[in-house]
Order: structure tokens, then C-alpha cells, then sequence
């Protein structure tokens, strides 16, 4: 094969591949080449879904974005850190390149768009991450946002709260610091000590993002402390409810009934919030 | 790039596509085609899982589809229900083209396919649901199902039960009302007074789905309410019990032991059926 | 179109195939390519990462690859097989073929690996080992291994402990006979009869995959009996302990914290171990 032909398979290569990674899933391979360039907002008639499932594209349509993204109680910003959350936490990359623009289009930056990513590596596994990247990279490409818009590995950490840091690591050295001393140790120097330190994404974001990840993977034992912690950070009552119906329609509703009695459980035990914040 | 040469890239890529939509994992290219062509039933000689795992090809042809498959106390229709759950519930896309047209020739029809997606949006996840579409959406292709052979978006409902649905209703409310109120309703107005009186999939396999779907996805708390509306709409003791055996397979042993505790209790509490039904 | 032109696309699906099958995370595809040339070994630098999460590269290289799998008290063999099994469990096969690769580097015999692929079905999941039947016949091709290398279908037996599984069979029986005949009937005879005395995987390791599958999918409840029955075959305090570590990163820190509770109920009600083993 010459040069010419090379050039013309790996240009092909690049669009065949092009089209699976932005792929929206139920469009067709034409609507799919549509809707990428121009940057489709809304999903508006995905043709694989009309084909298969009317009804879903209806309830998609009407319901979800139509109805469901649009309530109060919880700004379209945070719906799309929820739903980009539970696609990562379930590595569900099909359906990532659509909901990053419009998380992006919801004014999620880019930089907290790669600090969800890398947080979540460590709350719902490395390869989930890992796949993530590629939807990321594909997006940002599209956009034009380059690596130097995005935190650098090292940055300056923000300030810690030395004091309720140190009783949760001696809490948990005291429980399980023989058991898995490594464990102990990474969720100290790298989880807490660390990665919560990035000042990429606000402290209340990234507990949105933890308390979505465990929701969607059906952690129910550990809601509690992280939910705490979020509504520490700020998350109001409302808010936090209102994450449990967005998550119901991205995570299922098992999951969210699953959760809505931890959550029910933690607003009761927390004292009353001091005014409206 | 002359025309003709953008038509033969168009129809490349529309090939590359479906090879990969619809491949049988562990069968080599050309062994895809030629499943693709010929519709191959029953995975003969995957000859990937031959090249990785001669054991794995042993179980699957004779102990899975030559033995677990023929068990009486579930039909086959039935066992596909379940496996088609499991697949969509845990977003397992590359054996669903196997599966589900191993699911029409077990008599699932086009329709319930249909529904049974649209189904497992609320209760396994709306990005699940979607990604079954494209597989749907090639099959029935295939088989020349179209569009209009699909339940519409807006159908006449099913009777509604009121007693038992205002009693469920004024529960949910009392329990979670104040939690998170946009779950309450959706659960309330999506949910048990739409998409579950749907006539497209009768009551008693919307239940198979759901249950099959608590299974796979480790959602042990919530298998008991389902399994005895599932009981209430005819599904039998035996026929749960073989639902168990195959989802064994599909979703795992550890998933089962899980369930299988909880089957148990619900069986036990429940009146002893009257007569067989 | 003609022979030579037919013969041409025959090639261009399989290299845009095999590039989707092997691709790293991360790379792009003049990378993946190389990558896949030159067996990469050790993810040096993912360029999609680079692109869309600076920080999750770094962790990546610096802290899991570079700290992580280099600590003592877990061999490197043995990490693979932990990280194996999570990603089969998981369903992540994009990753899977580098991971298969730093598997064999590390001394997991492709037998080895032929047989935990086997086993995970059973305990993920049969269409989760069907997927990664794909990724390792692809890396297995790469290496020259043919399948004659790989346990056949029936093999001689390990010697049963007879007196310990008839125990087993004797409680699962009583427990669960009349709920779901068809799951212990398979439980005894596919499984503990036939499955964990294939010889081309050790118990200890058989075990030590049934437990990272367990952890990965949050199935805390069955644990103690698999954590017992691989410290039964060898597995010591400190192994486990380090499995812990290395399942935070593949399966999460939610899965970790979940199962690390019942990590330490089954250590403190062992006896103390016999001398150093």
C-alpha cells in the first residue's frame, strides 16, 4: 500500500473511530455525523430509540429533558455533575460526549469537568475514569479547550481542617489500621490530604459527585458520612432531594429507594439549617 | 474526496459499524459476518472464547444453552425475559444482538422487546435503556420490524387498580414525601400510573423484568415488594425459582445466594396458593 | 465493488478492529497503534488522559503504577490477577488487554488466565467472561500462545475434600432446596464438584478471585465464606490485607470500605495462624 492510500486508511481510521466515540446512542450513522457537528443540543429525535422504542424516546423527550432537567431545587450545573457522575461511576461512555456538552452548555467548567473525572478514579474505580478520558479528550477537542485550561497535577492545595481531618484518620487507623494498612494510609495522604484539597472543584461539588457515585452504585453503607460532609459543604436539604430524582431517572429507581432512606435518616439527625442559605 | 469515493467510505463505515454492533463475542470477524447473515442460533463454536477459554466454550455450549436453557418450570420465553433484563440491566450491549434474537425465536414479542427497554429505563438507568435501543434497532431491522409493529408513545392504559395503588401512593408519601418530593411523584405518576399500565407488556413479565433487574443489579432490599406483586400477577413459586437458576448465570452466583435468601421469606409469608395456577 | 477492493476493506475492518480492541485508554490512535506494536509496558504516557485529566495521569503513573504496585506484602503476580478479575467483573474490557499484557509479564500463566476468565463467569457473570474472551484471544494472539497451551474442556480433577463439601452441599440444601432446586443442584455439581477442581488455577487463586469479584461488585454478604475458604488455602492476613489496597484503586474506595468491616470480623474470628505461612 503507498503513501497515498495510508494516509486516506488512516484518515478513515480516525472518522470510523470519530463516529463510535461521539456516537449518540439510537441515532443513526448520518444523524450521528449530524449531531456532532453541529453540537446537537436537547437529543432532539434520536432515530435508533424511534425505532426501537417510541415510548422511551417520548418519556425521553417530554419527561426527562423536557420536564425533569427543568424543575427547580437544583440548578441545570448540578444535574449535569449528578449525570455525568452516575455515566462515569457505571462506565457508561456511549453516552458521555452527549452529556458532556451539555454539561458544558450548563456551565460546568472544563477544569471541574477533568477534577470530576480524576476524583471519581479513585470514589468508582481507575478504569471507569480511564474510559472517561477518552469521551473528555474528544469533547474538549471539539471545543477547542487545551490541557493548559485544565488543573495541572500538582496545584496549591486549599486549607485544611486540620482538626476534623486528623479525628476521621485517627478513627479510621483505630479501625481498620490493621487490617489494611495501605488502604489506611491512601485514604489519608491521597484521598483526604490530597485529592479533596484540589481546588479545581469546590469541596460541596465534590461531594455531590461522591454522594452521586455511591448512590448510583448502590454503596447505601456509606452515604451517610459523605452526605454529612456535603451538606457541611453547603448542599441544602432541597438540593440534596432533588439529586435523588435526577438520580432516580439516571442511576434507576431501585438504587434511589435504596438511598432515600439513608437520606431521610441523615436530614433528621442534623440540626436545623440556620436560616435560608 | 470525489464523490464516489465518499459513498464507498460511507458504506465502509456502515459496515465496520454493524460488524461491531452486532458481533458475538468470541467469534472472529468472518464468523461474525457470516452469524450476522445466517442468524446463527445457539453461539455454536464462538471461536474467540475457543482461542481464550476452551472450558468456557465447553460450559456455555453444553451446560448453559444445552441444559440450563431446556429446564422445565420456566419456558423459554420466559428465560429470555430474564436474560434480555440482566444484559440491558448491567449495560452488557455486545451479547444483547445474540440475545435478542434468540428472544423473538422463544416468541418475546417485537413489542414486549419494546417495553421491556422502555421498562428498564426507570428501573435500571435511562443510559441502559438507551444503549439497548441501537442493539434493538439492528435486529429488528434484520427481521424487518418496523416502527409501526412498536407500542406507540401514547397508548390506552391497562385498568388501574385504585385501592391498592392509593394505599401504595399514601405510603410512599407518608414515608419519603418530605425527602425527596420529585420521587414521590414520578414514582406515583411515571411509574404505577403510566408506564406500569402500559398494555404492551402484561403485568406479570413487567415483573419478571423488575425482579430479574433487583437480582442483577445486587438491589436485595427491594426484591421483596416486587416479587410478591409479581406473585399477585400469577407468576408462580416454581417459576421463581427457575427464574433464580438462570439468572444465576447471567448475573452471577453471588448475586443469587443474595437473593435467593430473600425468595425464601417471601415464599414463606405468603398464603399457600390456591389450587395451580 | 471488486476482489482487491473487497479484499482491501477485509483489512481495513480488521486493523480498525483490532484498534478499537486494543486500544489503551487514553492513547490516541497513533499511540494505541504503537502501543499495540510495541506491548507497551507500563501506560507511560496516555495521551487522552494528558488531554482531558493532567492530574489523573499523574496519579496514574506516579502513585498507582509507580507506589502502589510496588509494595510489598502482594506479589505482583497476584495484584494482577486482583486487577484481572475487577475488570472482568467490572465489564471494562477496553482496558483489559493492557492488564492482560502486565499480567503475563508478571507470571500469570496464560492457562491461569484462561481458567479465571471460566471461573468469573460463574461468579460475574456469563457475559462478562464472554467479553473478555475477546481481549485475551487478541493479546493471547499477540503472543504466540495457541489454544493448545489452555486447559481443555475436561481435565483430571483436583482430589475433593469430601467430608468439607458435603457439609456445604448438606446446609445449601436444606436452606435453599425448595426454593430454587436448579441453583443448588449447579451450586454442587458445576461448581464446587467440577469448576473449583479444574487444576489449571490453584484454589488459593481460584479464591482469590472469588473474593476481588466480590468486593468489585459490592457483595458484601458473601465475603466471610469465600475469605475464609481462601485463608483456609493459604492466603494470609497480610495478603488480604494488600488485596484491599489494590481493589481501592480498581473497584473503588466505597467498595473497599464496605468489605474491609467484614475483612476484619473474619480475621479476628480465626484462629491465629500456625507459625509464618
Amino acid at each position: 500500500m503507498n503513501n497515498i492510500d495510508n494516509k486516506r486508511t488512516a484518515s478513515r481510521m480516525m472518522r470510523v473511530t470519530t463516529a463510535l466515540l461521539c456516537c449518540i446512542p439510537g441515532l443513526g450513522l448520518a444523524d450521528q455525523a449530524a449531531a456532532h457537528v453541529k453540537n446537537l443540543p436537547g437529543a432532539a429525535a434520536p432515530s435508533g430509540m424511534k425505532a426501537a422504542a417510541p415510548a422511551l424516546e417520548h418519556y425521553t423527550h417530554d419527561l426527562l429533558l423536557g420536564d425533569v432537567w427543568q424543575r427547580p431545587g437544583l440548578s441545570p450545573r448540578d444535574r449535569s455533575i449528578v449525570t455525568l457522575t452516575v455515566l462515569i461511576a457505571r462506565d457508561q461512555s456511549t453516552e458521555l460526549p452527549f452529556y458532556l456538552r451539555r454539561a458544558l452548555d450548563n456551565g460546568v467548567k472544563p477544569s471541574e469537568i477533568s477534577e470530576i473525572i480524576t476524583h471519581l478514579a479513585f470514589y468508582a474505580g481507575w478504569a471507569n475514569a480511564t474510559a472517561a478520558t477518552n469521551a473528555a479528550a474528544t469533547v474538549f477537542a471539539e471545543r477547542g479547550i487545551a490541557a493548559d485550561q485544565l488543573p495541572a497535577a500538582k496545584v496549591r492545595h486549599l486549607p485544611l481542617d486540620k482538626q476534623s481531618e486528623e479525628k476521621r484518620a485517627a478513627m479510621v487507623e483505630e479501625n481498620f489500621g490493621k487490617v489494611a494498612p495501605g488502604v489506611v494510609k491512601y485514604t489519608t495522604d491521597a484521598l483526604f490530604r490530597d485529592l479533596w484539597l484540589r481546588p479545581g472543584l469546590a469541596p460541596r461539588d465534590r461531594s455531590i459527585v461522591t454522594v452521586s457515585a455511591l448512590v448510583a452504585g448502590g454503596q447505601v453503607a456509606q452515604i451517610s458520612f459523605h452526605l454529612n460532609r456535603a451538606m457541611d459543604s453547603g448542599l441544602t436539604e432541597k438540593e440534596a432531594g432533588e439529586m435523588l430524582t435526577q438520580l432516580a431517572f439516571y442511576a434507576g429507581w431501585p438504587n434511589v429507594f435504596s438511598a432515600m432512606a439513608v437520606f431521610k435518616e441523615v436530614f433528621a439527625q442534623r440540626p436545623p439549617a440556620v436560616s435560608a442559605r
